[in-house]
């Protein structure tokens, strides 16, 4: 029995060095990190985290201390994923997405953590034991970047090392969109793995126009071409068109990933561990995805994807997101060749530098 | 221009008289209601509100006070259909559901009573104006009473005028829940509309059977047999049965309910103006109801829902809920013969009692 006898949230309001920009969610100027770190009676702890674009952070805090904290306390910490279903029971009414799968996201982190810890496991084996190493590629929030700009962005990410770049797009008029794409490809050269994410920014009808245009650029996929809600549209963009279809950024419970793998034609999944139910969440979407062939790949938080798309058989690719969350962990995302290495650490691996955070505490929160 | 000025969000948990237990959201021992005050630089004000069963109170009310108020500050509140859409693209990637449709239903419904105030129109004549009387049913939480108190209970519906009623199934047991079915048919006699709600607790297979053991006891609604993600599950029940399938409150985006209607069977829907995106949102379901011709019911709130329901042209039933809101507001609910008198008052015709109120304010969140 590892009884719980503390949950502490807290959330940290983290600027960003320059605004950035993309199709569908206006200007980010900071994120928020919301951490969750879970106490037992023999005082070891466990964290984990969530993250938001800079909207949603005192809500999804709210939830972790005054919905799951108390639902928690007292409860044994061991079995994770039955924790993580009464959890979604516990709040259903208000639940099955939004607010409620970040909050959960969160703590179910930590408790794989706690899990990790107490088993001497490092993630990426806990999550499949492929591999711990998992390709990597860097995706910028760079739709208001004029090209010179954009150009400068992506070159550093070869010099950083990384062989897969995407780009945002969603310009006023697809000639402008096309515009960029071929000059990124022609910095890159043929051999640069590329992407594009429209952040649900087009109709269906614009997105197959589009991919008939992407057509001559070699594009690994197309991601988020249109609303996360229109499974069927999907799958139309996705029989018009050679070029893979990607998502799941924006869908945070299996039952949507199960329409999405139905319906919309994927070539890639991208589940977020941060929203979809952490790891206990990801790691069904990947079961999900295995089964039917589709690569696994992530979201965001890649100092913690490293180990979940690492360990998974499907060897997808780690997206390296331009919110620099790992700036504030001990163990930085780390390149071998061209892969992204998973820490051996015992437990998730991503362990927070809390002095360098705490300047950006949220007070008011915290009080509340 | 009718510029927001202000809006002031507060929590109160407001107890109930005893402990309500229904089939999957255990006990309640209170409510959590969200008011959600927009006042305009005229000074005029408009209130709408939100409630949970217990849980996510304070998180609806951080999304209110720290993501949607700082947003609509300054904005023209007059066209609320704009407002609406612009609310659920400004907090979309913590949104799509969950405790974001609850926050921006607690707006919405403060813009249109600043509508109905602006333009001397009572809600019922703003919400298609067909008539201000609607169909009303009493529904209990009442699957943790024993039979004598069921039927007791259900006797106090037909005492206070009302012809319909609904109870609460998912005993241990197919065989106590009929038991309490035949009994309460038994009592009511055959002319009075009788529905059972399962809270989403069976199987597609146990609901199948259920719907051929309730077949002798013209059920009006059999309500939430399963798990409301499960569209199709739904459709295989309905093909199953004569009686007709009713679902709603746990549908809180437009694509959820276009995804009912197209594939669900359904016989009545339930739309919730508290978490399904207030008044535009709920009307939008309603539109979707009268083009497919369901008959558009509600869940809660009886006091905002008689005048929805009852401007619809589609005459479904209003759900007079145990939940008892009215109680904390200046006109409860009143019965002419069988049927439900929506407000003349312009705005939406609910202004709370505050006073009445005030003993239940949260003020840790008031203060957060
Ligand atoms: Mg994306
Ligand atoms: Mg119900």
């Amino acid at each position: 029995m590892a009884r719980i006898t503390d949950i502490k949230a807290q959330l940290f309001n983290v600027p960003l060095d320059e605004v950035l920009v993309d199709a569908k969610h206006g200007d980010h100027t900071h994120f928020q990190l919301i951490t969750a770190t879970v106490t037992l009676e023999d005082g070891t702890q466990g964290t984990g985290y969530t993250y938001t674009g800079g909207k949603g952070g005192t809500a999804v805090l709210a939830m972790i201390r005054d919905d799951l904290a108390p639902f928690l306390q007292g409860q044994d910490a061991t079995d994770v994923e039955a924790l993580y279903d009464a959890m979604g029971w516990h709040v259903h009414y208000v639940a099955r997405g939004g607010i409620a799968s970040f909050a959960i996201s969160a703590v179910d982190i930590a408790l794989w953590d706690l899990r990790g810890k107490a088993n001497g496991l490092p993630l990426w084996k806990m999550a499949g034991g492929r591999s711990n190493r998992a390709k990597a590629y860097c995706g910028g929030i760079d739709l208001g970047f004029d090209l010179p700009k954009l150009l400068e962005s992506v070159q550093g990410y070869l010099d950083r090392g990384f062989n897969g770049v995407k780009i945002k797009i969603g310009q006023p008029t697809l000639a402008e969109d096309l515009d960029r794409i071929a000059a990124v490809r022609d910095l890159i050269g043929p051999d640069i793995a590329f992407m594009v994410d429209a952040n649900y920014s087009m109709s269906v009808d614009q997105a197959i126009a589009a991919c008939k245009a992407f057509a001559p650029f070699d594009l690994l996929w197309f991601e988020e071409p249109t609303i996360p809600d229109d499974y069927a549209g999907y799958g139309r963009i996705a029989a018009s068109t050679n070029i893979p279809i990607a998502m799941g950024e924006n869908l945070h419970t299996i039952h949507e990933f199960e329409y999405a793998v139905a319906q919309a034609g994927l070539g890639f999944l991208q589940p977020d561990a941060s929203n979809c139910g952490g790891i206990t969440g990801w790691l069904q979407v990947a079961a999900l995805g295995a089964a039917n062939h589709i690569p696994v790949c992530s979201h965001g938080m890649q100092e913690l994807h490293v180990s979940l798309v690492g360990g998974q058989p499907t060897n997808g690719w780690i997206e390296v997101h331009s919110f620099p969350i790992d700036r504030y962990t001990k163990a930085p995302l780390r390149l071998d060749g061209t892969l992204a290495v998973a820490p051996e650490t015992p437990g998730i691996g991503v362990t927070f530098d809390w002095p360098q955070l705490m300047p950006y505490l949220d007070q008011t929160a915290a009080a509340g």
